[in-house]
């Protein structure tokens, strides 16, 4: 059977598969900071070479930002587009590592063996998951299953500057009947899943700026304005004891769960105690009334995700800055308007400050909520072939994080995506000790062979 | 007359004392980093072969920390301890200084030459402008006014861990008839001033603790703790809407200031404008109804020096970070309390978190505020003494900083202080592109001689 024979590849390389792997994830492709960038070209390199041998007409797309890396392949439909991104997260706090994050390793852990270094979850051991079983496929098969163009970005993890600019020059070429997208999570080790919803995001840099230079607290503590007070305020103020947001408008555009999804979420079996137990905590810390799933897949947030300002190294100095910042992000559904979310944030920090100080902010680029057409059939094929390849039946979820691309496929090149992808909770991504499930990658090859053959219908 | 020949001799050689000041500012003695210990222990050993050309017998004292440098000469009534302190602030943020901070240089501004460098007001330049005094005395009479000790300390911007232990260990050979500190301002150009009050301190490193791990915002924002958040809704309830710190019992031991004292201070004729006006501010941030100087001299304050947690680098991370942290001080009145005031803290901050979250605390020695004799004789000497040398009669002030060896000499050591110094509100110490006037450096000198030939009777 055609399929058989690519999954019984896919195990006998194993080791190889490993390797290549392992060669990608030591491109330290930093993309958020302009100290990385050769290394960020260098893996775009590794896969346009890697793409090639497996008969891509493969190619580094250079753009403003990191290049794109745009390969070809392949003929007969469906035509399939598949994205994922090769850049990573900034590895601060190195020191909470336990090894080069860069040198990636295989280790032991309770439930198997993960991969471990900075990028392996999030997202190069997932994109090779798709590589890996077109590989397979071509080994078994002489050629791809269908027209596949494969999209990999480099700049996902700052904010994806060069990605909308890059579908529209190029929307003829990347156009296609679907996007695959690897890039979320399993909903358990047992259990695999699509993604049918994902939050926006608005995120912007904030500086508070007091007096014209730094001051002594003993000669201006008492009478001077201190900018970290200003900021602790300001950012104070944007939940209310409830842990609503309180910027005005905020909610405009958030919708109730809908019964039926409510009904589907609660038939998951989620864990409450076990999701914040994972990491460390026992309790809630947003609205009430709803559960921790709830809370990340349904509503919006407001977070800090840095504050900075004053005297930060060993000991004390008795300083009052003369400026203080913070970063500020906010997880977006329903309809909210990140434009809107954000003018609402600067009218809130700027009503916060005495007339002699001042605020001014660097942006981020937004992205709305999304919700995925369901009821497409691609979405049932695709749960179907996921569910042979694992003990549980594959399900839908919702997710709490962004995945802005999603939406500009389907704004800027009127296609559709499927998420799958083959993360766990506790992979920690974006994290020290970053790690991916040896099995996640392993069976994550596997079951794209069954997906492609299932859209091909050749399953 | 005996003071002429010495204020001749200080004039002819202010070459030479330029000379000597830049080659102790050239030492890099940071106390608050350990980084810096042997440039610390440097700077010690420069002025201990300095006392010694004049005459003193000196020696650097070891202690767990930095090194005193105790001087010992001269005969004859009152003894005089003399205290400075040569360690300096750190200096970030290094990218505002127009030049390196330790090669000092002498540059023209608008009202006459300054010294540029880190330690040039505090406490360098002015420690130097005694020790100036001392060997032009000692160079016209062959002997020093007087008996005189001098203690060098280098942990004053490090919070003097050693101090206490050295006095207590030492008292029976530090105890003098009088203390002389160096380490204050001037009212202004025109102005020399004895500063009769000075605020006490108290402070503390804390940090807050959430999750085990820094943890994605999209899996979790919402849900989960973010200690940013805990400690701003902490910090900025640390005061209300007028002003006023928050704490328990934190306004214990304030008192008002006494109307005599309060229509002394109206006398000095205090430009709120011109003090708030000369760091680009024009709105005074305390307490209502008071003016500046009244917030900075007479009232206790609550100040964030410092705050720091999760990304801080360019670029955006959407994590939420594990910890938060913040150095918080505060200056102290009255009989206010150190210990209680921290303790009011730590309760405050622990009250304003969640059962799962923490919080830490690294202290620092606090210190009472102190009210300074001045109804005793050496006062009013001085303050005739120092009138000589200005354009304007010298006068009694407050001050808002906190200079913790004016108590231990009052309790260690059951002695007086006088506090005389030549600073300028904008030498901008612990700041960017500290200085010091070159005419405080030669007219302090000047002063020094003729408050010693007061003291002593031969003036």
């Amino acid at each position: 059977m055609t399929l058989d024979a690519v999954l019984d590849r896919i195990d006998a390389d194993q080791l190889g598969a490993l390797d290549r792997l392992f060669a990608l994830l030591r491109l330290e492709s930093v993309s958020t900071d302009p100290a990385y960038d050769g290394q960020v070209r260098a893996a775009a390199d590794w896969l346009v070479a890697d793409l090639t041998e497996i008969g891509f007409e493969a190619e580094r797309r250079d753009t403003p930002g990191h290049p794109m890396v745009v390969a070809h392949g392949g003929t007969g439909g469906p035509h399939l587009l598949f994205y994922g991104h090769y850049d990573v997260q900034p590895v601060d706090p190195i020191e909470l590592w336990d090894r080069p994050p860069f040198d990636p390793v295989l280790k032991d852990a309770p439930h198997g063996k993960v991969i471990v270094g900075r990028g392996t979850a999030d997202d190069k051991g997932q994109l090779m998951t798709f590589v890996e079983a077109l590989r397979a496929w071509k080994a078994v098969h002489g050629d791809l299953p269908c027209r596949i163009t494969i999209l990999f970005e480099g700049e996902e993890e700052s904010g994806s500057p060069s990605l909308v600019p890059f579908l529209k020059e190029n929307a003829d070429e990347l156009r296609a009947d679907l996007a695959l997208v690897c890039d979320t999570g399993m909903w358990d080790r047992e259990t695999p899943s699509i993604t049918t919803s994902l939050r926006g995001m608005a995120g912007a840099e904030v500086t508070i700026r007091a007096a014209d230079r730094d001051l002594h607290s003993g000669y201006y503590g008492g009478a001077a304005a201190n900018p970290i007070h200003l900021l602790t305020r300001i950012l104070a103020g944007l939940h209310d004891a409830d842990g609503r947001v309180t910027l005005d408008g905020f909610y405009d555009g958030v919708r109730d769960i809908p019964p039926a999804l409510k009904a589907q979420w609660d038939s998951l079996g989620f864990h409450e105690a076990a999701f914040l137990g994972e990491v460390g905590l026992t309790t809630s810390a947003g609205e009430p009334g709803l559960t921790a799933l709830e809370q990340t897949w349904a509503r919006p947030t407001a977070e800090v995700n840095g504050i900075w300002g004053g005297y930060t190294g060993a000991g004390f100095k008795t300083v009052l800055p003369a400026e203080a910042h913070a970063k500020i992000s906010f997880r977006l559904v329903g309809d909210q308007d990140p434009d809107a979310v954000m003018a609402s944030f600067e009218a809130h920090v700027r009503a916060g400050l005495p007339p002699d100080c001042e605020a001014s902010f660097t942006g981020k680029d937004g992205s709305r909520a999304m919700t995925m057409p369901v009821d497409a059939p691609e979405f049932e094929t695709a749960r179907a072939a996921l569910s042979e390849e694992w003990p549980k039946p594959a399900v839908f979820v919702g997710a709490g994080g962004s995945i802005p691309v999603v939406g500009h496929f389907q704004t800027v090149l009127g296609m559709n995506s499927v998420l799958i992808g083959f993360g766990q909770s506790d992979d920690a991504i974006h994290s020290p000790n970053e790690r991916y499930d040896l099995a996640s990658f392993h069976k994550g090859a596997r079951s794209w062979a069954r997906v492609l053959a299932a859209l091909t219908g050749r399953a």
